[in-house]
């Protein structure tokens, strides 16, 4: 099987379709769509064997850690579709009429979100299914009721057809209307799928300088779009002396194998490590990281990528190589470099610059106010971690503040790579971690991103979406006059 | 009194103030905040006597809808501290580790929304108060906790600059930190500050023209930043046969009211009103025109910008003119322009064009299908309005159907000019109603468009915000392990 780029005719058509489905989808209980989306992951699961062996061959990463996606991405699924059932994600305010408000009377008003129309997924490299074909964007989009016009990215092609195909079929065997789902390849058909007015957003994971070149593209439209673009993340993570004594050389050993899983090559990969100086740990990172096996990345462009960034930072007059890892036949092995806070502090665009691959920088602090200082010199990221003991307790305020402001997800005592799919989740954060930070790309609140709230005013029963009618047929939490009810409108 | 433009000196201590001020006010618990604002809407009413007069000298606008206005703003200020009371606009959810969780094992995740930081609001000319110093976007920043910059409006800058010094002071008596809101002047400042990077979102209500040039800016930065802007809107109006059958005189005399109420300067008012060929309300509507007075305009600029889309509208080949309104020293008096639904839909481009004051067009179509496809013409819109009677019922859904598509608010049997402010307002819609249709600058959920998720990750309860521990001491109502609750984490 080959694949060929997606040719202009065929994209039009894609887009009819997917104009085409927006409606008859967006009309459909979202117990219906719970219905498609479970379908799709069990299709996914029943697959795993045929998709799983492609996904080998086109992106380098092992069999296990392939397995465990499929099953992260039809579990991605699945919880969508419970967030569909449970029918919050609507947000259906209802204020009857009230004739007595002040200054004003006030007309019976119901608010729900409805979806945007189609949405031009951007697929990623790193995650062959949870942040491809059958990823979270997906998920999310189909969840709110929008098509989807997945942009296959270029490292996995055969993987993502054949994904596609597996999730068309299922999708229409449940009941999705035609065009509801497709797959795009090639990067002019995305770009020019991007300006077409058809598209009502973009979703995008993978680097900051492409997000950023598709960001321009979606707001510079005469109709511009939301962009939802997860971009660069360094993931800082702040140990305390206190944690170096209590547990240094767990730490040591957690954080390496945390910045080599998957060959580094996660957007949450820890890509500095601040260590109080004198923490005499550099001899047990050192033999963790040689002792960390070379392993094949995702295809020559990203190993290309890393290898010369990896290189430019370990060529910096400010930076020591405590392990350069080579890239042989058995793939790359990991890096480790070395530098100080107060030289960070004085040329912090070189040395905050992400690495993609297993290269991470350890720095050295003095003391905690050259950590906060440290601290504050990073822009966006998706997650900040700390580790200390309960004795820093009292003295870490200032420093989870200032990591607040910079970061989505704060973790403690843990490692930043491996995000659960969860109600509470947020992956994002400022930019240029995400295009939106208002927005996540992880957890139930991601249907959001392709959904926008309509008023109907004193609209008659049979008139309204069903959502909005006072019997409450779909039993949807509603706030109803000020409270949250799953009751009929009195 | 003479108000001159911010010097790039003030503007930066504003900037520095309002940058201190950020953490302070985001550490306030949500009551503290909501004690401020209502201080602040109390210090407005106060103030009405001082205030109003002012703002007539400088907005020709009557006093009795001005006094209206100032009890429109403080009202809102209050629907906001009542939000933050009942807490839910901070989105807490919570979900407990769970070592048995597939594909891996849960940790604890503990999310909520915290501000983005500053916040430059563009004030707008029409509502000296409502969308000005002490407006919507105002009131939803700082319920946020935010600070805000506020671009104040050149036409009523001794206003703004008072109704500022009035609020700075209520806030601060009522604790809010120094810099929590300032008032800047002039067009540099503005653009100015739209483009430092401690500005960390942008609000505007006016023009689609300014609106898409501040939005070019702030997505063009090198952090680009969230920017809601409130541009045009047609507001297109869709009467039924049976509507003019029932009630025809009346939906005349209403739709004249609602697009020469303020002068026509709403964002919402009536631009085209669609009437059934033979309708038999033209004497009706002329005559009410001529009977309603001319009034002044907000500004010279304003007057002359509807004079000529007016003149230009009306010097189209396809548009009779009704009534034409002239510009005397008694103000500006309203204007009817008439074509038909076929002379829409073979040049769109040119009848579609927002004519800010008191012009509207009456457009007759020749049967349903006519109708819809006018509706579909349409752009994005705040509102839509539909006319109808029951027997209508069975055949709507389709127009509606395209109306949602193209507008926030869906208004039935009334008038889109007047928006309440409550729960479950929208404000909003595609573009160029907004530049982020997603969300509204009107009604309680205005909130969160300064607003983002932050996800705490196996966090010891002392270092959690008080919104995420167990006891929850707000009093919050949470989302905790998928059901919403008001109780203590077990």
């Amino acid at each position: 099987m080959t694949v060929s780029d997606t040719t202009s005719q065929e994209l039009d058509a894609v887009l009819a379709a997917a104009t085409a489905a927006a409606g008859p989808l967006a009309a459909l209980r979202p117990a219906e769509r719970a219905r498609q989306l479970r379908a799709a992951a069990d299709a996914l699961d029943a697959a795993a064997g045929e998709l799983v062996p492609l996904a080998i061959e086109e992106s380098s990463l092992p069999e296990q850690r392939l397995t465990g996606e499929v099953a992260r991405s039809s579990g991605q699924l699945r919880l969508f579709a419970d967030a569909l059932e449970e029918g919050s994600y609507l947000e259906v305010i209802i204020d009857t009429a009230d004739a007595d408000a002040k200054p004003v009377p006030r007309p019976d008003l119901r608010r729900m979100l409805v979806p945007l129309g189609p949405v031009l997924v951007f697929a990623a490299s790193n995650f062959p299914f949870a942040f491809s074909v059958p990823g979270g964007d997906t998920a999310s989009a189909l969840a709110a009721g929008a098509p989807v016009v997945l942009k296959a990215h270029p490292g996995h092609p055969k993987l993502s057809e054949r994904t596609g195909e597996i999730l068309v079929e299922a999708l229409r065997a449940a009941g999705a209307p035609d065009g509801t789902f497709a797959v795009i390849h090639g990067m002019e058909a995305g770009t020019t799928a991007l300006t077409d007015p058809r598209i009502k957003a973009g979703a995008f994971t993978g680097s900051e300088r492409g997000g950023r070149a598709l960001l321009d593209i979606a707001t510079s439209r005469a109709e511009p779009i939301p962009f939802y673009g997860e971009l660069g993340s360094l993931n800082p993570v702040f140990v305390t002396p206190a944690a170096v004594s209590a547990r240094g050389e767990a730490i040591a050993d957690g954080y390496v194998a945390s910045f080599t899983l998957g060959t580094g090559q996660f957007c949450t990969k820890p890509g500095l490590l601040f260590l109080p100086e004198g923490h005499g740990l550099e001899y047990r990172l050192v033999e963790a990281v040689r002792g960390t096996s070379p392993a094949g990345m995702l295809n020559d462009r990203i190993r290309g990528g890393h290898a010369e960034v990896r290189d430019k930072l370990a060529g910096l007059g400010t930076v020591r190589t405590l392990v350069h890892g080579a890239d042989g036949d058995a793939g790359v092995a990991p890096t480790l470099l070395a530098t100080t806070a107060k030289q960070l502090l004085a040329d912090p665009d070189a040395l905050l610059e992400e690495c993609f691959g297993p290269t991470s920088i350890v720095v050295e602090y003095s003391d905690p106010d050259e950590l906060l200082a440290a601290a504050e010199a990073f822009g966006g990221n998706l997650t900040a971690t700390v580790h200390a003991e309960d004795a820093d307790t009292p003295t870490l305020a200032p420093l989870l503040d200032r990591l607040r402001d910079r970061a989505g997800r704060l973790l403690y005592n843990g490692w930043p790579t491996g995000v659960s799919v969860a109600w509470a989740m947020h992956h994002g954060g400022p930019y240029p971690a995400t295009t939106a930070s208002v927005h996540t790309s992880v957890g139930t609140t991601a249907i959001r991103r392709f959904l926008r709230p309509v008023c109907y005013q004193n609209t008659p029963q049979a008139l309204l979406p069903e959502a909005l009618r006072d019997e409450n047929t779909l039993g949807l939490p509603r706030r109803v006059n000020g409270t949250v009810t799953t009751a009929d409108v009195a």
